[in-house]
């Protein structure tokens, strides 16, 4: 699955549903999972997001015209306030109409419906479907039957993938560590049932990350067939050692209170990030959080708030990932 | 009720709290019921909206700037993304600036606090109200009490009218069957709970269609005098003979749960579209449904995605539709 | 607190948290209390307010491209479809992209995810942050710690601080009666839960209203040590005697629930605005209230849609407000 350009990336093809992310010519024409997607195409999103990137603070956001006349619509189907804005703010500022749906769909028809949904959509003259999912295989099921016009973009689809997290992640490693063929990288936290750390593991293989850990415990821990090439580590000092990049992740409370995990404070106790622990990592050590955060739970806020976080940047980048995205998704459309 | 200018028109004036929708120099103000709207009118709208029309995913929406400063605000008191989200576009492609508001109004006050809402909403300077409305008569209660410079524009209301609806679906029934003189239209399903059959049914009076077919089972049948001049129909086989255009409604499952009945199963093997019942309507009759279906209820996936079905072309002409009565009710507005 | 050019406002300064609302050249960069904001300052957002207004029903809204490129974010915390559309209009009228947030920030972690969303805005190039807040305190705390290039607007704060409707209650005050000084201003309810009263009453002080009066049953009066300077009175028929401004507070029902307060009829019957105690006011008064009105318990509809009502002015002033408002606090950010 994926086309035949999956031939530089090494991973087995584990994205649930199958699905052809790019056209007839080669370009990208939807991102539901950043498996088989080119080297040289991630390279080329991460240039051109760079060129989006303006210093918070410093400088107005980049304003572009590139969609004018496009229609984005933000379907949600579990809440997302960040991830929403941030798609939302990408398509108003390359000059798009975005409009927002949130669906509740009962899960009995749910591909049905779906299917229904973005088939109005379409009808609709929207163009871009930015859609979140907490069941996998729906976003498959909707890019594999979508019209030819219209481009499917995962905004975080269940445990599976959120391929814009991982280039926004990506993006950021690149700023602060230039190269990616000399870094050890570290995942810390719920592996088994993160996105996040899926996505960020498939870019930064496709980027020939050489030294790539995860570090959890073990009823958090994926199964082996996954997460291949990556070494496993129960504590943080093992898995931290030396590391240049340190990328926490959220842990769901709700995950706690099964019975073969620790609680809050046992957790943050034996995996919260300090600055202590922080320290076996390279002195020059970036350390990343997707967001939302639990202070004294994963992460202490010391460390968040401090010198090494570029957690900051990583939501910055993620307006310019996906104003990267939208703008190459479109681009034969709004040359036309 | 509904002005002089109905006398074109033989249906009796039903619409409940009466509403005038015309200015004094006879053009249109408001849209809550296609009752009382002449017929010339109703083609210059669908002229107007045909000129909106573009392919889909051949073409890109029409875009314009003709409401450029005009304020629509979407006021909806029940859920529905797909209506709302088609007027936010046509409103937007047209530049005027949208706001949506969802309100839950306790019913006890629910007049008195429309009217106090659509009081703000004309300080403050919004134009256009799109009101969605489960109760009867709350859309008349606000347009004969709005500033004179605003517009209410119907978004559906209870069972009683859904005015763009109507339109929509003779213009696409207009597409295929380029006359209406000559046409067999049968409406199936839930005739008596249904605004979008009672807005069928007026447009497609007023249009001169010569043969109006209802065909439903005895519980969800309209009372007697409502619906004149349509033959009424049990079955499917009686009801679609050599019919032109199969408008199917959809079936809310909360009515089938009445004691009067059937379930769900057996709703559909008696009432649900499939192609063998199709087939005993002309063989290019077109089938047409308002969304969002129940497959496998009131129609077979084999004829939602079959070549006969134009529910597709339904949602494209719904966008121009609304295009056409948000530039029409404020034609003298922006021309000042 | 307030910086020292609250010099000119004696008011005790009383606002949670504290927070300087100016940059070091003295313009204004958040509002979160009329608080030590001077007079002179607060006449210049009236001024420029007034350019603003446009004649309801008679004249198009007032637009510009002023903020063009600026990012307004909406985050509410607790639902006001009214003022929400207020500002998203202001906002959009002067060409800024708007988004808008609903969250539910559950109360134990509210002030440090409040920032971590916020601090996610910044980084989103969001440039003026509107909030409604239902705690005190967290507003000062967010403006306290947010980005120097981000300004902080209240939308209203508990029962704290309101300050757009401050200004637009003062604006619309000027309006009718040219100037403050010679003013006597009634303002009536339940003054001790207000954030309307207490802006009010801040705004009304700073531009010299000599006679401000508030008006409650003794359950409502707010300490002693508050709005000093005001007289206080148990019934209308004092507090309103030569009147020249009513103000009227919406009444929380669930308030009157509460052991010392009387039922709906029986406030009503004591505190309830109707034309016959209005009589006891100058004939000129004016009548005001924030919206939405509970009519029958706080006023009686007479009254609410009589002619010395200026509800509407006030809703449509609270646009101009709102625009002159974002105008002020983005000037040296659009001047760049």
């Amino acid at each position: 699955m994926n086309s035949g350009s999956s031939a530089d990336l090494s991973l087995p093809a584990t994205y649930p549903g199958g699905v052809n992310q790019f056209r007839s010519d080669g370009s990208l024409r939807h991102l539901l999972t950043l498996e088989g997607v080119p080297t040289s195409m991630i390279i080329g999103l991460l240039d051109t997001a760079q060129g989006f990137v303006r210093k918070i603070g410093k400088q107005r956001p980049a304003l572009s015209q590139a969609l004018h006349g496009v229609t984005v619509a933000n379907l949600f189907t579990e809440p997302s306030t960040r991830t929403r804005v941030s798609f939302e703010l990408a398509a108003k500022r390359l000059g798009a109409d975005v409009v927002n749906l949130e669906l509740q769909l009962s899960s009995r028809v749910k591909g049905e419906s779906m299917l229904d949904t973005v088939c109005t959509l379409e009808a609709l003259h929207v163009d871009v479907l930015v859609i979140r999912e907490s069941e996998p295989g729906v976003l498959a099921l909707v890019a594999n039957n979508v019209a030819p016009h219209v481009s499917v973009l995962s905004a975080g689809e269940a445990h599976i993938s959120h391929p814009t997290q991982g280039l926004l992640d990506a993006l950021t490693v690149r700023q602060y560590k230039k190269r990616f063929d000399n870094l050890a990288i570290a995942i810390v936290g719920d592996i088994q049932h993160s996105r996040v750390a899926r996505s960020a593991y498939q870019v930064f293989r496709a980027l020939g990350v050489p030294d790539l850990r995860i570090v959890a415990p073990p009823a958090l821990m994926p199964k082996p067939d996954e997460f291949t090439g990556c070494s496993r580590h129960a504590t943080l000092k093992a898995g931290l050692k030396d590391a240049d990049v340190v990328m926490m992740l959220r842990i769901q409370k709700e995950r706690m209170t099964h019975a073969s995990l620790p609680d809050a404070d046992r957790y943050f106790s034996k995996y919260g990030l300090t600055p202590e622990r922080l320290a076996v990592a390279k002195p020059d050590a970036i350390v990343m959080h997707p967001q939302p955060m639990n202070r004294g739970i994963e992460i202490a806020s010391d460390v968040a708030d401090g010198t090494q976080s570029v957690i900051r940047d990583q939501v910055s980048n993620g307006v310019a990932v996906r104003m990267a995205v939208l703008q190459t998704v479109m681009e034969r459309v709004t040359a036309e």
